[in-house]
C-alpha cells in the first residue's frame, strides 16, 4: 500500500472528515466528522478508514504495519485534546471502538466499551468520579464486552459468575450489588477470560485498543453481517470503518448528567423543544426507568447555560440535516457533549406535521416533504389505535396477519348473525371465524373489527375488512374455535368477553384497551394535495397520457362516497356480484342458478334487472364526472347457493322444487379447484343471458342518471379473460345490448369495455387481447395465483417457511412478485400497447394501494392503480414518490 | 379483362389442364384434366377457371362478356366428341356443372346434375335409354337440384310435392312410384318452381347452363363458404372454378353398370384388387344396399375386356398418383369411364402395410412411407376394436370422451373393490364410476375398461387408463350412477349387465359386441424402425444434440417393461406417489402424514424407505442402459388420508391415536383448490426428511443394481418448482443425502438433478432456474391449468361450450395450446439454454404423446417427449413426420 491517509481524527472544533466520505468513513464516522465540523462538541477521536479494512482482508488479515505509528499519533492527539492518557493510573482516558460501514447494518457488527481500564486505572476512574462503584461496574462491563467481542467468550460463562455473587448476596438485581461485590464480580470475570482463552486478562491498554481494532476489522466477515448483506443486497463495500473515541460519563457527579431531545415533539410533530435528562447519570439510567428523567425544559432552570448551548447545538442540527433530529446529550463535569444525533424516529401524525411545517419554513422543498412521510406514517392517521401507555402494561395472547390496519375493541361473537343481535342489542363487537365467507358480510358490517383463525392477507375476511375498513387480524393460528367459545393457548374466551386486536400490527390482547381515534389535520389536507400536485404532472417517456390516477375499488354508494372524501379519482373495481348477496337479491339470484332452462334463468334474470340497475344509480350518482369500472359477475355460482341442508329445504320449499332434486344442481356445481373452475367470463361464455342482464342494468342506469344531468362514465370490465375470441364473443354480445338500451332509452351515453388480465395466458396473448378492449385491469389476485401456483386460500401451511427460506422475500399477495409475475405484467403492457399505443391499464388487485407495487406499476407505465377506499390516501402518496423517485 | 384463356377442355384423350394448375382450375377440374392426359376414359367437359370467377366478383357480380363465346366454343366441341347435343330432343347431351376451389371445401359449394333435360329432351332421354322410368326421375331431380341451389326453392317445398303424390299412391318409398307417378312429380316440381321464383322452369338448356354457371360463382361467396374459409383459415384465394361435364349413365341396359374400385385391399393393405359393381344401374344404387353389388373378381368371367381395362387404368392410377386410389366407374353401353379417383381411405392396418410395399416396390420413397400414416391410424393396430359390421348393427346409447384408445366389453360394476371381486370370481368387467381416485388403482387395473360421468381427457381415469392401456370413456355426462345401477336417458343398467365402450371414439353400446383382437405385424417392425432412423438423426440449428428421444412416463417395472417393448429410450416420468398406494406402504405413509412432528415422521418414512428402494430397484433393472427420471413426491397429502369415517377409526386403532384427534389432523389438510396448494416442492422444503428419504431409496437403489453389472442413469426431478431458490436449497438437500449414501456404499453413481417447468413462473425465471438444474422437463398438464386457469377437473361444464364457440379450436390438455402454453415454453426454453446451451430439456405431460404437440416439442428444440407406454410407437411416429416436415 502506497503512503495514503489511513485515519481521520475529529476534535478540537474541527475534523478531517465530512459527512459525504461515507464510503471512507462508514456512515458513523462520517457522521462524528460532520458534527465536529458544525462546532458541536463530540468526544474527540478518530476513525481509521474502510480502505484499511480492505486491505486486511486482501493481506490475508494482516493489520498494515504503516497503520501502528499512525495510530499512536492520532491516540497521542486525542490524549493531548482529552488531557488524559490512555490507561494512566490516576485519570485515565477510556475510549469506545466502534464498527462503521457506509450501508447501515444495525446491531451486525461489534461494539467496545470503556476500553483503557485496567486493575490499576480503575482505581483511578474511582477516585476520580469519586464513584467506586462506577468505575468497577464499568470495568466489569468492560470485561465482558472485551472477552464477548474479541475472544469469543461466552457472554453466558460471565452471567454464570455473576449469578453467583448474586446469589451469594441473596439478590436477584444487578443494582443491589456494592463495589465490593463488583470487584469480585471483576476477579470472577478475569478468571472466567483466563479459562476460556488460556490468557490472562490484558493490562496494558495498547494490547486491549489492537485487539480490539482487529475484532472489528474480523466482525466485517462474521457470519451473521455476511448474511445480513446477502439478504440486503449490500453489495461493494470494501469493509468496516473502525472509530475509537474518547468516552465521557454523565455520572461523575451532579455537574454532570445525560439526556436525550428531539427538535420537534415525535409524537405530534410540534415544533417545540422536547425531552428529557437526569443529572449524575448514565444513559442507560434514563432508559431503565429506574429514576424518572426531568422535562428538558426544567434544565433551563437548572442550567441556563448548558440549556442554552443545547437548544444552539438542536437548532444546528436541525437546519444541517434538514430534519428533525434525535439527540442524546452527555454533560460531563459541567461540560456539554453530543453522542449522537439521528433523524427522529416519529408517528404518522408527527411526520406529516414536521414535512408541511419545515416546507413552510422552507427548510426542504415540497418535493423533499412528500418524500419524508412513508405510506406506513400515512396510513396510521386513517385509524384507531391502541393508547400507547396502554399497550405497553399488556401481554400479548396471540399474533396473526395484519390484514387491515386499526385497532378494534369489543364482545367477541362468533358467528355473523350472532354480530348483528348483538350489535341490535347495543353491544359493540369483534367478530371471530376460522374464515369468513360472502354472508358473513353483515355481521362483518357491524363488527369493530374482525379476527380469523385461517387465512392470508388476501382471504375473504382480509380483503373485505380492508375494503370496509374494519380492523382486521387473519389467519390467527393459535385460536381454537369452538360454538360459542375460543380457546387460545389453554385460556379460554365465551362469548361475550371483551379483547382488543390491532389489525396494524396483528397482535391480539385480552380485555378492552383505550383506544386513540384518529384525526384529520389541515396538515394532511395540505401534504396529499402536494402529493397529487406531482402525481398527476408526471411524464413518462412513451405513456400518452400524463400522470398516473388512483381510482378505488368500491361495490356500494357508501364506499364510493368513502372513497371519493379519500380522493379517489374513479372507480377501478365495482364487484357486482357483492350485491347479490344482499337479501333481497340473493334470493332471485339463486333461482336464476337453479333455473332448468335459458328461459326459467331469463325469467329470473328480469326480476334481478331493477334491482341491479338501482345498485348502479346509486354508484353513478356518488361518483358523477368520474369513471366506474364494473366487473361482469365473477365468481363461480355455487358461491351462491344455499349450504347446510336446511337452507336447501327452505329454499326448495320457497321455489316450490323437490329438496333432493335441487340438492343434486347444487352438488353438480362442486369444483375441485373453484378458483380454475367455471367463473369469470366462462359464464357470460355458457350463461349470455347473465352479462346481457348487468349489462342492460349498467347502461340503463346510466342513461337514467345521465338523464338528470349526471355526468356518467361506464367502463365495462370482463373478467378472467384468457383468449382474445373470449373478450371479442362477449364484446360482441356487449355492444348489441348496449345498442339496444340506448336506442330504447333514446340516449347516447359514451362507454367503455375492457377486460381483467388475470390470466397468465391473457398476458402472453395481450396483442390479440388489446385488438377487442378499451382498456386492460391487471387483476393481481388471480394473476399470482396462476403465475405462482398459489391459492391465497391455501399458502397458510407453507408460506412462513418459505418467507423463513427466502424463498419470497415477502408475501406475494401483499407486494407484487415482481420477477414473476412482473414480467407477466410487462409482457402483458409492451404486447398490449404495441397494438394500441394510447391503451388505458390499470390495476384493481389488492396490490393497488401497496407502495412497492404502486411503484412498479408507475414505472411499467399504468395509467392508474385501483385499491380499497381506505388505501386510497397511502396510493397518492406512494405514486407521488415512485414520480419523485423516477425523476433522479 | 385482357384476353386470356377462361376455359380448360378435357376430353379425346387430352387435356389443356394438368394436375399442377389447381390455383387456376380448382382441384377437381386439375384433376379431370391430369386423368385425361393420362389416357384415363374421363366423360369429357371444360373448366371455366377461378380467374373468371374473381372477374365475376371484382367486376360487381358480372359474367365477363367474353366468357359467352367461349362457353359457346367449348360446348360445341364437347358436343362433336360425345355426338350429342345439349337439349336435343332425341339424344340429349346431359351435363353435370359443379364448383371446384384451390382448396377442398367439401360440401360448401354447389352441383348440379342432368343439366340439359326440358319437357321434350326427357322424352328423348327415355327412348334412348329404354327406361323411360330413369329419364323422369332423373328430370325431378334435376328440377329439385336446379331449383333449390339457381333459386334458393325451399327443399321442402319439393318433399311435400312428392309426399302428396306418394300419399295418393299409399306408399311411403320413392321405389314404388312409376312413370306416371314421377311425370306427375315433374308436373308438381315445375309448379312448386313457378310458385316461389314467378317464372317457368327454364326449357331453353343454355339457359339452365348460364343460370347454373351464375349460381356456382354466387356460392363461393354464401354464408357457410365464407365462413368455412375463416375456420379453416383458408386464404388468397379468388374463387372457384366451374367444371362443367358430359353425364354418363350405368342404367342404359345390360352393357352398362356402375362400380368402385380399390387398387389394394383398404382394410389390410394387401395388393389385389379390390371392388364390387353392379350391371344396369347407377352408383347410387351400389350405395343404397337395394340389390347386392357382385365382387370385381367377377367381371373378369362376364366382360373380360371391361376388366382387362380397369385393370390397366388402376395400375396407372396408382403408379399415377403414388398411392392406393379409391376409384368410381361407369360403363355406358359397353364403354368404361373412370368418374373418379382419389386416394383411398383405409384401416390403420392397411395403411402400414401399403406403405411398407409400396416402398419395397419403389413406388415411393421410406420418407414418403413415413409420412403416409397418420398417428391415429398407427394407434389403431395396438387396440382392440369393435368389429366394424356389429359395429353397424347397434346404436350408441351414450358418447364421453375418448380417454383412452381401444374397445372393451364387459359386466358394469360400479366400485374398484367389487372389480376386484368379480374378476377373482372369473368375470370380465368394466369400472363404471363418476370418476376414479388413486384408491380405484386396484379395480382399474382388474377391469377390461374403465368408463366415468365426469373428468375430461386429463382426468385420474384417463391419465391412469393411458398409462395402463386399458380402454376408457371419460366425462360421459349422460350417466347417473347409483349404488348398484347406472341410469342413461331412462333406461337402467344393473350391476352384472354387459356393456361394450369404444375409448377410441368414446361411444358406449349395451350389450357384449365382439371385438378383433390386435395383431403386430412385420410391416409394423419395419415400419417403425424406418421411423426411428429419420427421428434420431434429425438435425436442429442450435440443437446440441442430435434427434428428439422418445421417453415413457412409467411408475411400476411391468410399465417400463411394456414402454421398452414399444421402443422407450428411457423414463421421462417415474411418479413415485402412485407406490403409496400400494397397499404395503400406504399404511406406513399415512403414518408419516399425521405423525406429531418431524422425528415421528422420520420414524414412519424409515419404513418406507428399502419398500420404495425396492420399487426403485425393479424399474432400474427393466431400463438398464437407459436413463430414468424419477419425480419426487408430488401431490398434497391429503390425497392420501384416509376418506370415510369407518377408515378413519380403523386407521385411529391402527396407530393407537384418537379417531377426532386424527380426524381433526385429516381435516386440517384440507384445501380450496388442491391444485394450487401444499403439493410439489413445497413438501420437499417444509418436510425436507421427505425427500430425504425418496432420494436415499433412489441413489441406494442405483447402487445396488449397479454393484450386479446393470448400467444405472439416475435422473432425479424436483416438481412443482416456482423459484430458482426452491430448487437451490432441494438441491442442496438431495446432493447432500446424495453424497453420504454413495459414500456409505462405496459407490460411484452419475446422476442428474434437474426441475418440471410447470408453474408459470418457473417459465419466465427460466434462466435463473437454469442454473440449478441439469434439465428441465415441461410439465404441461399442470403448466396448461396454470396458464389457461382451467383445472383440468373443472373444465367439463364450460370447454364442450368453448369448443363449438371456436374459443379453443382443441382441448387444451389433449393438444398443447401453442399460443398461450407453447410461448410460455419457448420462454422458458430460450431463458434456460441461454444460461446453459446445453440443458436437457423434455416434456413430460400428456401432451408428450399427441402428435401436433410433439411437432411444437420437436420445433421449439427439446431433447425428448416423454408418455405412456402404449402411445410410445405413435411418439416415435409423430416424431418423425415432424422432422421430415420441418426438411421442407
Amino acid at each position: 500500500m502506497a503512503k495514503i491517509k489511513q485515519i481521520y481524527f475529529f476534535g478540537g472544533g474541527s475534523a478531517e472528515g465530512t459527512a459525504k466520505m461515507k464510503e471512507l468513513l462508514g456512515g458513523k464516522g462520517a457522521n462524528l466528522a460532520e458534527m465536529t465540523n458544525l462546532g458541536i462538541p463530540v468526544p474527540p477521536g478518530f476513525t481509521i478508514s474502510t480502505e484499511v479494512c480492505g486491505s486486511y482482508y486482501t493481506s490475508g488479515k494482516k493489520i498494515p504495519k504503516e497503520l501502528e505509528p499512525e495510530v499512536d499519533q492520532h491516540l497521542a492527539k486525542l490524549e493531548s485534546l482529552m488531557k488524559k492518557k490512555l490507561g494512566d493510573n490516576d485519570d485515565p482516558l477510556l475510549v469506545s471502538v466502534r464498527s462503521g460501514a457506509a450501508a447501515s447494518m444495525p446491531g451486525m457488527m461489534d461494539t467496545i466499551l470503556n476500553l483503557g481500564l485496567n486493575d490499576k486505572s480503575v482505581e483511578g476512574l474511582a477516585a476520580k468520579s469519586g464513584n467506586p462503584r462506577f468505575a468497577w461496574d464499568a470495568y466489569r462491563r468492560f470485561i465482558n464486552m472485551f472477552g464477548n467481542v474479541v475472544k469469543n467468550v461466552p457472554h453466558e460463562s460471565y452471567e454464570h459468575a455473576l449469578s453467583s455473587v448474586k446469589k451469594k448476596k441473596h439478590t436477584t438485581e444487578d443494582t443491589d450489588l456494592d463495589t465490593d461485590d463488583l470487584k469480585e464480580v471483576v476477579r470472577l470475570y478475569k478468571e472466567v477470560y483466563k479459562k476460556v482463552t488460556k490468557q490472562n486478562f490484558p493490562q496494558s491498554p495498547k494490547a486491549q485498543l489492537w485487539a480490539a481494532i482487529t475484532a472489528v476489522f474480523d466482525s466485517w466477515n462474521n457470519e451473521k453481517a455476511i448474511k445480513y448483506r446477502t439478504i440486503n443486497n449490500i453489495k461493494g463495500l470494501i469493509g468496516t470503518a473502525v472509530n475509537v473515541q474518547s468516552m465521557v460519563f454523565g455520572n461523575f457527579g451532579n455537574d454532570s448528567g445525560t439526556g436525550v431531545c428531539f427538535t420537534r415533539d415525535p409524537s405530534t410533530g410540534q415544533n417545540y423543544f422536547y425531552g428529557e435528562y437526569l443529572m449524575n447519570a448514565q444513559g442507560e439510567d434514563v432508559v431503565a426507568g429506574i429514576r424518572t428523567p426531568q422535562k428538558l425544559s426544567t434544565l433551563d432552570k437548572h442550567n441556563p447555560v448548558i440549556y442554552k448551548s443545547l437548544v444552539k447545538f438542536k437548532e444546528l442540527l436541525e437546519k444541517h440535516y434538514r430534519d428533525m433530529q434525535d439527540i442524546e446529550f452527555t454533560i460531563e463535569k459541567g461540560k456539554l457533549f453530543i453522542l449522537q444525533t439521528r433523524n427522529a424516529k416519529r408517528t404518522g401524525a408527527a411526520a406529516i406535521k414536521c414535512a408541511v411545517d419545515m416546507a413552510g419554513e422552507k427548510l426542504i422543498s415540497i418535493e423533499e416533504a412528500i418524500m419524508r412521510v412513508s405510506p406506513d406514517q400515512l396510513d396510521q392517521v386513517f385509524h384507531p389505535m391502541i393508547d400507547p401507555k396502554a399497550k405497553k402494561t399488556v401481554k400479548v395472547i396471540a399474533k396473526g396477519l395484519n390484514a387491515s390496519p386499526g385497532a378494534a375493541t369489543g364482545r367477541i361473537v362468533f358467528t355473523a348473525d350472532e354480530a348483528e343481535a348483538w350489535v341490535k342489542a347495543g353491544k359493540k363487537v369483534l367478530l371471530v371465524r376460522n374464515e369468513t365467507s360472502p354472508e358473513d358480510i353483515g355481521g362483518m358490517h357491524v363488527a369493530q373489527g374482525v379476527l380469523t383463525a385461517t387465512g392470508g392477507m388476501t382471504s375473504h375476511a382480509a380483503v373485505v375488512a380492508r375494503g370496509m375498513g374494519t380492523p382486521c387480524v387473519a389467519g390467527c393460528k393459535e385460536l381454537q374455535i369452538s360454538a360459542k367459545s375460543l380457546e387460545i393457548k389453554g385460556t379460554v374466551y365465551k362469548e361475550g368477553d371483551e379483547i382488543t386486536i390491532d389489525g396494524t400490527t396483528g397482535e391480539v390482547f385480552a380485555g378492552s384497551l383505550p383506544l386513540i381515534q384518529p384525526k384529520l389535520s389541515k396538515e394532511l389536507q395540505t401534504f396529499l394535495k402536494w402529493t397529487d400536485q406531482v402525481r398527476l404532472k408526471a411524464k413518462r417517456p412513451g405513456i400518452k397520457t400524463d400522470g398516473i390516477g388512483i381510482r378505488t375499488n368500491a361495490d356500494t354508494p357508501v364506499d364510493a362516497k368513502r372513497a371519493r372524501f379519500f380522493g379517489a379519482e374513479g372507480i377501478g373495481l365495482c364487484r357486482t356480484e357483492h350485491m347479490f348477496f344482499e337479501e333481497d337479491k340473493i334470493r332471485i339470484f339463486r333461482e336464476m342458478i337453479v333455473a332448468e332452462n335459458a328461459s326459467a334463468r331469463k325469467k329470473a334474470l328480469k326480476k334481478l334487472l331493477p334491482l341491479q340497475k338501482k345498485d348502479f344509480k346509486g354508484i353513478f350518482r356518488e361518483m358523477k364526472g368520474l369513471p366506474v369500472t364494473i366487473r361482469l359477475l365473477d365468481p363461480p355460482l355455487h358461491e351462491f347457493v344455499p349450504k347446510t341442508k336446511a337452507e336447501v329445504k327452505e329454499f326448495a320449499a320457497e321455489v316450490g322444487l323437490d329438496p333432493l332434486k335441487l340438492q343434486a344442481k347444487i352438488d353438480s356445481l362442486h369444483e375441485f379447484n373453484p378458483m380454475l373452475g367455471h367463473r369469470g367470463c366462462r359464464l357470460g361464455i355458457t350463461y349470455p343471458e347473465i352479462y346481457d342482464m348487468q349489462v342492460e342494468a349498467i347502461i340503463s342506469a346510466a342513461c337514467e342518471v345521465a338523464a338528470a344531468g349526471v355526468t356518467v362514465i361506464p367502463e365495462i370490465m370482463i373478467p378472467l379473460v384468457g383468449t382474445a375470441r373470449e373478450l371479442e364473443i362477449l364484446k360482441i354480445n356487449a355492444v348489441k345490448v348496449i345498442e339496444e338500451t340506448l336506442k330504447r332509452k333514446k340516449a347516447k351515453i359514451k362507454y367503455l369495455i375492457g377486460t381483467m388480465i388475470e390470466i397468465p395466458r391473457a398476458a402472453l396473448t395481450a396483442d390479440a387481447v388489446a385488438v377487442h378492449a378499451d382498456f386492460f385491469s391487471f387483476g393481481t389476485n388471480d394473476l399470482t395465483q396462476m403465475t405462482l401456483g398459489f391459492s391465497r386460500d391455501d399458502i397458510g401451511s407453507f408460506l412462513p417457511q418459505y418467507l423463513t427460506d427466502e424463498i419470497y422475500s415477502e408475501d406475494p399477495f401483499a407486494a407484487i412478485d415482481q420477477t414473476g409475475v412482473g414480467e407477466l405484467i410487462k409482457i402483458g403492457i409492451e404486447k398490449g400497447r404495441k397494438v394500441k399505443p394510447e391503451l388505458k391499464i390499470g390495476i384493481c388487485g389488492e396490490h393497488g394501494g401497496e407502495p412497492s407495487s404502486i411503484d412498479f406499476c408507475f414505472k411499467t407505465g399504468m395509467n392508474y392503480v385501483s385499491c380499497s377506499p381506505f388505501r386510497v390516501p397511502i396510493a397518492r402518496l406512494a405514486a407521488a414518490q415512485s414520480v419523485l423517485k423516477s425523476r433522479k
